[in-house]
């Protein structure tokens, strides 16, 4: 770390750092509220989230342009560049997070009965990996820790796996009793829901090691979300 | 528009705005292109959006860093300041839209026999008015036009009902014929990118209308896809 002659733009950095805090702090909240509302059908819980979204999509926009307002104020190069385009990077990431996590408790709305235990076991599995892999890459950033963001890069396979997993589980149940269908279909799109937050994590996993090595990371993340391309006959079998 | 002193920081900024038009034609192609390999099952076109994704993707990084180097090298303000914040905004607009048009070409291969025909019209529907959106709101930003922006705008009432009755009618086929669950799974994902392309040409509208106004848009934007707290019954009434 080098210090900086100029206190204040010291001060700058730091308080952007402490805004994505928040932020991140803020998107981790909301994904744990929306499987807790979802998975029990707490429709005022649901609209708690809703609401709070909005918090969310300010943080990013006054990230946004504190960090633009730094760049033309400092004229940072080299690491400092990089530690500002990253927060803006990752602001991004965590909107999108919160965008998906309201989503997810939208769907609350949207099914009136309890869910069979099954069905909440699975989304549940889905849900509490997506918020580990978020935990864990907030953390990283935090400790400017790109070994630790490694790990989330690399297990954002499992979560591809689990998703791909439910999702036919899902059309299984859809064909075995056609009731199902509406309920079901609701949660596919919370899954995917679930399953792209864990994308954005491997966003933030890729930024950190940008951070930190000042390079990106050379072959392509792993990528076995293969349900876009899945052929199911009637029977559910893929 | 004030006339700079410094004659290459016009070039930087002419150099950006013809990278986003760039970008922006490859979006509307790839668009445009995932219609029809999706709607024809034409799996070696899938192909090529696939991989022509990547084209999208470097675009966006080179955009935003050659944006940064020139605040950071100019250290612009007001209407110049903005004009760059806009730049990487909509970079990262057209880079999501881009993966949408990804994951419509994607779901070609999930679709192992031609489409029956009233499920082809509604998906066609729905995708020629988000290419319009596309088309229209690109437009408006090469020509700085903030009133067509807006149509754009409010246009997206209109997307998000069409999306609200094409979810409708797909889920009325899956629980007439379980037969058709696969395809329609697939068709539901495919819609709803389309739809989420629509509300991204909102996003780049709405920043065309803080470029030209050098302020945000108070009301919200409308936002009419219910689907997410649409409940049915077996029969697929809502």
């Amino acid at each position: 770390m080098s210090d900086h002659i100029v206190k204040s733009y010291d001060e700058d950095l730091a308080s952007l750092k402490t805004m994505l805090a928040k932020m991140g702090g803020l998107a981790e909240d909301q994904l744990a509220k929306a499987l807790d509302a979802l998975t029990k059908r707490d429709s005022r819980l649901a609209d708690q989230i809703i609401q709070n979204d909005e918090k969310i999509d300010a943080l990013e926009l006054t990230i946004e342009e504190k960090a633009i307002l730094t760049i033309a104020k400092r004229q940072p190069v080299a690491h400092d560049l990089r530690q500002i385009m990253v927060a803006i990077r990752i602001a991004s990431d965590l909107e999108r997070i919160g965008d998906l996590a309201k989503n997810v408790a939208k769907r609350t709305h949207a099914i009136p009965d309890a869910l069979p235990r099954k069905l909440v076991a699975g989304l549940n599995r889905m849900g509490q990996m997506s918020l580990a892999q978020l935990k864990q890459v907030l953390d990283a950033y935090g400790a400017r820790d790109a070994v630790a963001a490694m790990e989330v890069w690399q297990h954002d396979e499992d979560v591809d796996a689990l998703y791909n997993s439910i999702f036919r589980e899902l059309l299984t149940y859809m064909m075995e009793d056609p009731r199902m269908i509406s309920v079901c279909t609701h949660l596919l799109f919370a899954t995917k829901n679930l399953e792209r937050i864990g994308d954005h994590a491997t966003n933030i996993a890729e930024n950190i090691y940008y951070l930190v090595h000042g390079k990106t990371i050379k072959d392509g993340r792993p990528k076995k979300d293969t349900t876009s391309t899945m052929i199911f006959d009637a029977a559910g079998k893929a």
